[in-house]
């Protein structure tokens, strides 16, 4: 091994330590790790397998820890490995022997289980919550804008005429969804997983329902195995919040667009931009670019989650101390998002103008025509194809549809009536949409009320 | 443009079409296509939209079309582009002029909406019962073995003794939280959508709620554009399938590890594994491989779905039809994984021999002797040093633990009594683990029965 | 196992089959399977391992082989498993016993590995020539409009007037670039593993050099393990055509923005569209879409490929059949896009006054006089700042830059010169742009001749 | 908005500076922006562009700028966003008004550009070194145990015997492949962007040939649009990282199974692997799980980037800016694996005893008999099956094959020569498979001794 010799060997050490150490990234437990200990050390004693003075101690000595790290008054270093460590050494120092005694009947394996359960529970509610925000200043827009008309649009091509709120509404329906993701990932994951130990559960005549009350679960896990092994509930998370981002692109897509000065539909307030002293015009929209970028960050942390639990066998293995950094990194770029996202959506100014121009073409309104001739018994598709025959005329006689004469009209469709004259006007197109879920005055209107109620 | 002259024109409009068809795999809609159809027609009668005689030659007519295409009896062409143009067809052809009235009122944008909700709800029942095949054919090897003793393994090491049915009741609570997944998935994308039209909703006055009933629906969507715009139910169903997927590549590979030679712990029926007439110890666990394999092209149509969708402005883009394929291939590769597994497992043989004997490394145990000093009232931080102690003093005088004298224990152990001896035997250290969730023989018995009720 | 009995059994067979076979997609191999075979056997005889006669009558048996295959004379079938199954026993259908012999000193593990490496050598050549043809059909559009002014973008906002032709010929160099990985990955690839065995090699005296230079390869492969274990050259493969699809998937954007009603930059040909006969202005571009949406699809079979591989113990495992079906999915659509995208593009209309009128905004010109400033002296920052200022001027006075006097913007630049009212010209602020990959006239034509040479 | 009110507002500017902020991640680019600044600079001068005193004052400044980022005396800050603002902030602190001139005829786009470039080709060069290295490692084992036998895998079932150096061989050849996609990458990489500005190159008189010569650099781009919006080569980095990762993934699994009680084959140092006092036989091989983890993270890399690009309109978006973590973040974790990888490696203890025995089982040598009959003429597929008859025999007669009298042996096969009776032995195996590539002892001699000079 000569050849080897001059290159490795000191410094290993250090290596080793960077390479598997997690401090780094799983000291924002400190909190869980700390209620999730004093859960168990009340447990202990109310079993009788600890004294009731020493989790007294314990208890009082974590909550010395707790304001330590919280005042900055504490040290994180490679060598102590993860926060579980950091945790009791730093609560043997504070009370002494006692202080060992805090991991009776519990192996790390079910301990950062518990952890990272509190910690997600937290976590949603906090992005929850932070959505309801998000729909709220969507709604916001739609109160201020109730009845402004835009095109709607498939293939980025003019379709209908439809409602600014009702686009945006179509939002706040998403994110309903997305909340209810969250909501049932959270009730899968809320179950108490300490006493699993490191993997066959523990001799001690531990009582884990006692724990399961003290933090509040919904009950507690029924297989040791699975318990240590599995982090579905990380992935299920993750994917929830990927469906969320995927939406924030498709909304930053549509901003992106409007405030172009092709659209020029919206105009971002300065907050929310960055513009250049020499190019006036220039308003960049960062946070729906920044925000579209980051849904990749995302889909790259499920594919990580993902990709890191296949094939491993039952139960435990070392790889899984790399599901951590994903998942945080996906709920820390959420909430990034959720922060400037909605107070961005709130000062955004709307060019209603604009948006009524666009949506004026008559042919716009077309479909509107063939919907009159099926309420005069024609069936569709002859009606389809009658009124493309129209258009065609129009066309070739150089004569929008908004300008013909009732007599020009019934050239290719005798059975015109006055009053399919006025029908390529866009809001006349909307007023007659008034089915649940389309895009009318009222039913827009009351669609927003019933949101305003709902997110009050 | 001469440079080009002769490369392109002709066979273009050829390639344009095979570019641009979906029929070569929308077709496995057919059936919901029909049934929606039906629904509409008769919602279109109910309301006067269209004459009662001519919903139900709609009907008669689109109950032919279904038995041509069942018998075998249609052709699908590139040119009719997707499923509903080819039941359009056929449906005029076998009634005339009346089938043209069936698309009244209605697009493709919210009739495939329609139609891959009710595809889905049917993939998920039919995935949903097939998983509870799976986890009763685990439940059988549990019943046929349910005292039988095994390593448990963290980080592919040996770590303590378990039961092998405690093993496989893992995976049937892992299932459990899979089949939750799915039946949330099915709750938010059980919504009727059709009645948003292109984009806009309708001018004509539908009843939602009829079609919503007659297809059995829990209720109908409440916004044109997201109706017709979002494919989140589709991304949901398949990061489902990839965690399931993920969940059976973990049992893979612990099938896969325990028929090697090395391990020994099972062995397939031969009608699920390959041979060679060379190597007769040579049973390729193909199965578990595979299933492994095709854990990866799950992920892969997930990925797939999440990009596609990422950044489109709102509403319906031609990307979209790009969803089909990997949601139907995540779909198919489940199904094809849920027909085999559950008679593989059932038919597998096990060894409990070879497996008792890898888990009658005394080593297993020590933690059990660490636990009966904490019962002592030994902090557990020194519980675990002493035995380590004790360790040490049996590698250095190569001596098994299960083999040391009382008086050799005391050495580094003063406080050990009689008993301790007989603590490095797995069935005892099983014994004594009959917390919830634990590996203990009346605990994990229990199990079995709760999932015997529960799976009949 | 009562629980059991009447789910399993009947049918099983049939299920594993279906489960396991690779016929219905690696028969697209028989051609290279049958190339390999034929250039094998002719070594056997070279080396005496087999009698030339035998040889002989293996190659003209694969050759009618071949032909019935082609001429759709052939059978294929699940219990046949693969194509190279289907070939040795159609082989010794059509010539006997000698046919048994073709298979002397090989393994299935080696063979796929050269039929999949011959097959790739195809489709990349044929994908680089189709990619050749994108070049040019880009170029021809850069020839017709070579001095076509338009406003570039940078996020989606007018930044600086460029020729349409150097917005086309980005993309010709990235093009360029995606041929490079091809190559590269071509020349990795192209080695030829048979030889190698099952995994160890082979213990009869075969020439590797042999079939190496029938079969027209660069060299062989040094390591049987390696060759049989490792698909790295399928994923180098696959990661190439996800970043040429991510490149066709920004021309796509770019395009289906040029096609909206609010851009009007550009038209497509009928053909390339799906269009409306209500609304007349509807011309989707499907094509785009398409290929923006099948991006998704590549990414998802890099995706799995990787996944696949990822964590697999050395050498073959069945998982990797599991590699064909994503890297032939990657191909074809690949091939599906270079059909139809050259010939869209070849015949795409441009609107060059709606570009025009789009650059002529003065705002777009603020750098050039910035620069200006910067020749008589100024550090760029501080003329950044008077430029900056002069804006400011002319929104508060509600005048153009382009509509200023002399006078006016001494105000604020009191060094402005006669000529700076002219550089308000898009023109201008192009033909000053003269340097190597600029976007200046010269320098655009010199590159556009470049290519039209290199292209040839 | 009065539902609005209280939520947002105060704080919002802080939340969008950490929003949009990079310098947290970019200021590792410090020394490339310098690099290009004093490039730059000077090119500036000798263009007469800016006086020669100027560009000599900037490059001082720039070195002074350096020394205090490296001795740790600069503050970075969110408000100053991104390391080419740091720098030139701190220049001009430096060097007064003179340092508002080195970003003339620049812009952050191209300088980003150029910035990235020069960091890749260092790091793909300390990448490839420590490939080297790890090479070497693998090396220095298969030279102390050259000819140790083992038994080779597929299916992870005993196939045939081949040499332990054999193995790592095969990662040798794998680690060259992966070598040789840096290189090709590296080249793609390596052309001077500079003087593209912000999308349409400049208008002042630079000289790029210039810059490029004092940077180092092969050539410089074609197309500024191209070279200010692409980030092909980065994505392309992270693919080669991707692939080289799965490959030590693959490594990685072999290892964690060849440690583990069953296999038993090899020994880590204490060094790379976390015990416990309790369970002495319990050695995790942290490194190989946590690599084999990693991957998953470089896999998500690759996703994030991609996925990122996928329909940008051109030229730069704001997304772009995400490109860095993800690309830092595969960087960041190769290197880390090859600096604990290589050690461990190197100091890996092997049982080449345990392992012959495992490779002694006669069944592996199966093959070999087969193939001694096919030198006697016998069509290969007759043999095999005569071997598969023989093997019945054995397993009827529980007599294993290397048990066998020549009488018995003729019992099935009558052609059986006395040398047969030898077969069985795996060095006889091993001894007969001396073509290139295969496993004998003196083909992996040779290559061995051609990796030792290779790797020199």
């Amino acid at each position: 091994m000569a050849m080897w010799g001059g290159r490795f060997g000191s410094g290993t050490d250090k290596d080793m330590q960077d390479f598997s150490e997690s401090i780094s990234f799983d000291k924002r437990l400190y909190k869980y790790d700390i209620q999730g200990s004093k859960a168990h050390a009340a447990m202990l004693a109310a079993q009788g397998i600890i004294p009731q003075t020493t989790a007294q101690k314990i208890i009082e000595g974590l909550e010395i820890v707790q304001k330590n790290i919280e005042s900055g008054d504490f040290t994180f270093c490679a060598e102590l490995e993860d926060i579980h460590m950091h945790i009791e050494k730093a609560l043997t120092e504070a009370i002494g022997e006692d202080g060992a005694r805090v991991h009776t009947a519990r192996s790390r394996n079910d301990q950062v289980a518990l952890d990272i359960r509190l910690y997600l529970r937290d976590e949603i509610s906090l992005i929850s919550n932070m959505i309801r925000d998000f729909q709220r200043a969507m709604l916001s827009q739609c109160e201020a804008n109730p009845e402004t008309i835009m095109p709607g649009f498939t293939h980025l091509q003019h379709a209908q005429p439809v409602l600014f709120a009702h686009h945006l509404l179509a939002y706040i329906e998403m994110f309903e969804r997305d909340l209810g993701r969250l909501a049932d990932c959270r009730k899968r994951l809320n179950l108490m997983p300490l006493g699993s130990g490191a993997i066959a559960g523990t001799t001690l005549p531990v009582n884990r329902e006692t724990v399961c009350k003290l933090l509040n679960f919904d009950g507690i896990t029924q297989n040791s195995m699975d318990a240590v092994a599995d982090r579905d509930f990380a992935i299920e998370l993750v994917a929830a919040l990927a469906v969320f981002a995927m939406h924030v692109s498709r909304l930053s897509e549509d901003l992106i667009l409007w405030c172009s000065q092709e659209f020029d539909f919206i105009e971002f307030d300065d907050a929310f931009t960055t513009g250049s002293s020499l190019m006036p015009q220039k308003k960049n929209p960062d946070v729906a670019e920044l925000s579209r970028g980051k849904t990749a960050r995302i889909y790259g942390d499920l594919t990580a989650l993902l990709t890191l639990c296949k094939g491993l066998p039952l139960t435990y293995n070392r790889d899984l101390q790399e599901d951590k950094e994903p998942l945080f990194d996906a709920i820390d770029t959420v909430i990034k998002i959720l922060k400037v996202y909605p107070p961005m959506i709130a000062s955004m100014k709307i060019h209603p103008q604009r948006m009524l121009e666009a949506a004026s073409d008559p042919s716009l309104m077309a479909t509107d025509l063939a919907d009159e001739l099926v309420k005069l018994g024609m069936p569709f598709r002859t009606a389809h194809h009658r009124v493309g025959s129209l258009v065609k005329w129009c066309h070739d006689h150089g004569k929008g549809l908004n300008r013909l004469t009732l007599e020009e009209m019934r050239i290719t469709i005798p059975e015109a009536l006055d009053f399919f004259l006025e029908l390529f006007d866009p809001a006349v197109s909307i007023a007659k949409r008034e089915i649940t879920g389309a895009t009318g005055f009222k039913t827009v209107r009351s669609r927003i009320d019933y949101w305003l109620e709902t997110l009050e």
